[in-house]
């Protein structure tokens, strides 16, 4: 079993296809990047923050992916009452944690959020992913130096606590939900030296969610296309600035021959 | 009649020579492209926003861009206070109506803008300018996918209600102003696949207005130079990502040359 | 005396070996550069600016870069208690006063923000650096055509008042501390057409003044290293925005013989 190369080349076409609407609450560094990024996989984004229309706007969507990289006051309220009205209606959310565990006011804007939906997928670091699982407000700092398996068992207790599929990112990926556990080895390491790519991925796992209710396999064909992308991005580019934009031409030009040859993920359970 | 590759030229050889300074209360997600954009085509960018300051940027400027895109309630006193000052001061003014018609924050904004100032120019696609002209504050998604044709009776009521020039931006742009419809075939689809392009030309809007006082013309040559750039960058890229990085050194780089042979723009009453 | 190939090389190799955590509190324009800036250098950012946190997260970092591009009054707020934070715990403080003189709010932050803190380093062009010394809310507009030699005398008395080193940019940049003046005249004209070169050159002074606390000498490191990855860009580019990206690239894989052959900085007391 696992995850299969044309699974993913489905679910891409049907993003292509359906173009959905990504509704994104997002930090200010990477809006640029994420929503080239998602018109690039073929997905139609919005971002729109103010507590006067944040309600309206998630209605319109096929999913919201909520960001906390540059929390403010204002901009908590509002992904508050966007994760409600998504919950509500039955519109997956993906949650980015950024930062979780580094202050108290993001650890604590983090459990807020899980009190007001269930996300369908929650994608973060092995850090963060640990500082969400234990509840302590302030694990330490914002660097994440653990390697993703650190936190396996962090995601599958916050996978039990929260219902949500969790997706640890790293060198290889896990996409944890309940007794299945997907790893997928795509990506490259320069990948961690653009800023906004952990962001990016949580932003293609709103599409891929938007078009596909089995939230594992979704976050799995996210991550995958993902660490392809920047795979080949890595072989075109001059270093990090040129691979962000290979990665987003790629993104745009992705065959389904890339994906069969370049594959590699499984599911172990 | 008609608009002539030398109009143009002279714009923007204006633009190149005077440099006059743009100021933009822009969206989030388009303000380091925008700023860009007026850089490479010759034009001097500030953002600002904060109350307690923007009387004083506007003053500073030759034209003033007010882009809708991400919204919130302080944002918004900040363009009615902006959009006061440069009425009163005659400087002119560009409103881009981001998502108007998708939330009825978004469409009373622009009423609440358009009873603060009369724009020297409206720019936005046919859904927006559509959602402007009927008065509802609620019409449809954040999509357009109506050819910009679609919105031409729409604009001619606007630009009578408002006394604004409008422009429709889409495959064929339309700038309509009183008995006038000029239309500018130049551009590349592949421009739709990369954020922020339609406020990109909105902000060229600000600096050809800012050197010319027949606000139609200006528009016109600003809608012209933007699909020219388009359309060398789309010749010389692999994918949206690079085409954005072609588009902004094209622009920079626009000779006589290339407007001439490529011009594609009309005008018929 | 002077600048040694030497000198920079180790404080770069410093930064890429630690990969100091600089907290950037700066404006929406450029957040998405200068953090790809500061990864390309070797550095590690973080943006934050809710007053819930920043304390917190300038606690944890071994810089902190104030810009003051976009203010508001919560970010206004948000940067006085880092400064007073960084001041407390000996975090060195890199002040970036974008526009100062052009409005009186701009100018008065400033000063507000000096009253907070002593900056390691204050960095701005010939007009901002001007407006600071002279104690003037209001001087003149938003652009710099000041050379930067103009602002020699005013740089001397901001460092006398403030204890801060002062670097002034421009096509020859001057770093100002005491008797000491060393000058940078590494750099390309073209810079000047990218929107944030300015804004990233001081988020490069965080993170040298982070492995360093000779400040003059970081300051000098970080403009040498600047101006060098400009002039290899404008060699590999065709505009300004292939340049921004060949800049980024350049950074990240600089040598020490690009530097040893290059640097054109000296001293004169």
């Amino acid at each position: 079993m696992g995850i299969s190369p044309k699974d993913i080349c489905l679910g891409l076409e049907e993003v292509r296809k359906t173009s959905p609407l990504v509704h994104n609450i997002t930090n200010y560094v990477v809006m640029n990047t994420t929503a080239n990024a998602l018109l690039a996989v073929g997905a139609s984004p919005v971002m729109a923050h103010a507590v006067e229309e944040v309600e309206d706007m998630t209605s319109l969507a096929r999913a919201l992916v909520i960001n906390i990289g540059t929390l403010s006051e204002r901009w908590v309220e509002a992904m508050i009452s966007s994760a409600r009205k998504a919950d509500e209606l039955g519109i997956p959310v993906v949650l980015d944690p950024v930062g979780a565990g580094a202050t108290s006011y993001r650890t604590e804007t983090c459990h807020t959020l899980l009190d007001s939906c269930t996300p369908a997928v929650i994608r973060g670091n092995a850090s963060e992913i640990m500082a969400l699982a234990t509840g302590a407000a302030k694990t330490k700092g914002v660097d994440s130096s653990d390697p993703s398996e650190a936190a396996l068992e962090a995601a599958k207790r916050l996978n039990e606590n929260t219902g949500s599929t969790v997706c640890i990112s790293g060198a290889v990926d896990y996409i944890v939900d309940g007794d299945r556990v997907i790893s997928v080895k795509n990506g490259h390491p320069m990948m961690a030296c653009i800023t906004g790519m952990g962001c990016t991925s949580s932003a293609l796992c709103g599409a891929f969610v938007a078009v596909n209710s089995s939230f594992p396999d979704a976050a799995a064909e996210a991550m995958t296309v993902m660490g392809i992308a920047g795979e080949i991005a890595a072989e075109r580019c001059k270093g990090p600035s040129s691979m962000q934009i290979a990665f987003l031409d790629t993104l745009f030009c992705l065959s389904e021959d890339d994906i069969t040859r370049r594959v590699n993920a499984g599911e172990n359970q």
